[in-house]
């Protein structure tokens, strides 16, 4: 057996931790010199792959790769670039296949979500659809926290613990000033249609009339008088109210109440914007003083406030993507399995692909109160152990130091591709 | 001598750190049996000085007073209330004066801004204009930074450190998706009339082409082609473009380009909402995708991520405050003087409240670059410091474990009083 180079890419939305679980693929790779030679890096993700643009890891020192778990965003790159089926647009497979050959490479790890696993499944079965032999694994990676299967999704847990904490912290600030300033406080986070994300909002509540005492999930359709009633009994009984909403809340004829119109190249609609909306709408017809916050890249970047959990899940996911692939397992996530919820305990399996792609999970109903505007003890018990841990990057001046790698190209062996 | 009870108030906009002053005021107080009895905080700021809703902080056990310095927002309230003067309406200050008469008040500590700085002097001036014999002394503390004499104010380190943690973050998940994604971030940050925030936001850049590329700052009029041309540039030579914007900013006419109609207790126009006009505008001219983030409350609340620096001055000059009390001076506020940038030392020295109340330090033009878009050297060198160290607090289950306290409210004496 010769050893044969493995390609990484990040694809879609960057997080806190997707630079975690590249340091687990490059360093356990670096573990199985006989099976893998080089990790090239596609620079910007599938685009570099598809330009032949590689990135060669192997000339990034052990401390510069060791330093990627603690610094956020996509150190190689990522894109937001969807291929289509093999039928549809077979040049870009055989694109790939041009480069794989050109370069050897073997292996194939993806590191991304639900749409992302479509792509790597797509790349797992270029051996049977078009003869190339290689072993393509998914390495799980959305904030959303929507892949099936998988009982969390790296990067999730970071946005979560980021949401909580904003939110106790912000909540704090408004019930002290509240008897003669803001009495209304609304934080939007991200969550194009699952309510993960608002939902660990809830987790900064702990007594009764915490902040916050209203959630607005993109489950639930949104009924503004039933909404301004819960606000202002809210504000009678605790003299105010904190509100986490999804981006992505929408009316009862399905529409989203904040639409920009624009469209991403996976064709969903490109949101943001609630809070405001939500706030004119208080001001206009309870009358209260309100501010609000809009979190947006600052929830999904926050490394400074990761959580370990999610830390390290994204480490052993990516060193199990490799071992996976080691064995030869084509085709594959590997997933975390919850054992238990107190004390945390999970292991990792592996979910095939063709259970993954392009699924959603969304909020279990019984993990939503009855009225619809908060989580219940179920959800708490779920989300808790995601958001444990601190695990703080180093500072340099008062600033989290980062770590930017060379990302030195790979020579090019062939003619330029058009995208 | 006997000793006499103390009045502490937070007032105006809490932080990160009010706290922290207030735990120095209380535990050093404690530690000056003869001259000072028990510290009874206002509920609400000054509002519970007038309504004599007085809480006991003597009920509180030495734990519990220490866990402020680890908790952001105002422990027993703060509000937005000014006193008018004396002559304006007397009726106020013969209130207070039946209050602290009441309940044997010698001393007064004001923790707050400008506008609460010509509060605190109008209470010292209570001896002179009403014969009540008082001593009152400011604590500093305003995230806007604008107070005079005071090298910097106890607030502004944490949400500096905030910003450029979060623009440093945002800008390298917008740099590692700028290929297919979005273009241009923007981040809008608090900061009225004083750029000093947006400033720190530029601290996030070390290097060349570093987010924030662009910063919007209230002293320097807005002017929308010079910007759009600058944007575009950068985008092209960088690829992306992060820009960081005070809530502040007007235009060349001196009006907000936001401006909500809204007005606070102090005369202020209540802001917010600028990054999306932003947004809005280099999307209709420049045909960018963009994001834009809206900090609010999560910039000063953020505890969890305050400036080391800036919690050991807060606690200092809480510690002044109570020191110059007993020694009898009237009417000053302790001040952070500055003694050496490299390496950072400072010491603190009495301010006349005459010299500090209703006056604001705007940033020195030589604090910005010519062009009016970035931060000089000369500011990096002030700000640097003020950032400098972390100060985390403790976790349980994931979240910051902020203290909360009893606040056992004094048992009332005099009628009721209508504010």
């Amino acid at each position: 057996m010769t050893a044969r180079n493995a390609f990484y890419a990040q694809s879609g939305g960057v997080t806190a931790v997707i630079n975690v679980s590249a340091a687990a693929v490059i360093e356990t790779a670096r573990k199985y010199p006989k099976e893998i030679g080089k990790v090239y890096a596609g620079r910007n993700g599938i685009i570099g792959a598809l330009t032949e643009d590689l990135i060669d890891t192997s000339k990034e020192s052990a401390d510069n790769i060791r330093a990627l778990r603690h610094t956020p965003a996509g150190a190689f790159g990522s894109c937001r670039y969807k291929l289509k089926s093999p039928e549809q647009n077979r040049r870009e497979y055989e694109r790939l296949i041009e480069v794989f050959k050109a370069h050897d490479i073997g292996y194939f790890f993806y590191n991304g979500g639900g749409d992302s696993a479509d792509t790597c499944l797509k790349i797992s079965q270029l051996s049977e659809s078009l003869g190339y032999p290689i072993t393509a694994v998914h390495v799980p990676k959305t904030v959303d926290n929507d892949l099936p299967i998988t009982d969390c999704s790296p990067g999730f847990g970071s946005v979560a613990k980021y949401v909580a904490v904003s939110m106790r912290e912000a909540g704090l600030d408004v019930a002290s000033m509240a008897k003669t300033s803001t009495k209304v406080f609304v934080l939007e986070v991200m969550g194009r249609h699952a309510g993960w994300i608002t939902a660990a909002c809830g987790l900064a509540a702990e007594r009764k009339g915490d902040a916050p005492q209203l959630l607005l999930f993109p489950e639930i359709a949104f009924e503004p008088q039933k909404f301004l009633a819960q606000v202002d009994a809210t504000v009678k009984k605790h003299g105010f109210c904190a509100i986490g909403v999804s981006e992505g809340i929408k009316d009862t004829d399905g529409k989203f109440i904040s639409e920009s119109g624009l469209v991403d190249a996976f064709g969903h609609a490109q949101l943001g914007g609630v809070a405001p909306v939500i706030a004119g709408l208080i001001q206009r017809e309870l009358k209260l003083k309100h501010h609000w916050a809009v979190a947006d890249y600052l929830q999904r970047a926050a490394r400074h406030i990761a959580s370990k959990t999610d830390v390290e899940q994204s480490y052993a996911l990516g060193k199990a993507a490799v071992e996976y692939a080691v064995k030869g397992m084509n085709g594959v996530m590997p997933a975390i399995k919850r054992l238990s919820s107190k004390p945390y305990r999970w292991e990792i399996s592996a979910a095939p692909l063709s259970e993954v792609a392009n699924r959603e999970k969304k909020m279990p109903r019984d993990f939503i109160t009855e009225d619809g505007f908060h989580i219940t003890q179920k959800c708490r018990n779920y989300l808790q152990p995601l958001i444990a841990g601190e695990a703080y990057p180093p500072y340099v001046d008062g600033l989290p130091d980062y770590v930017r790698l060379k990302n030195v190209a790979v020579r090019k062996k062939l003619v330029e591709f058009k995208l």
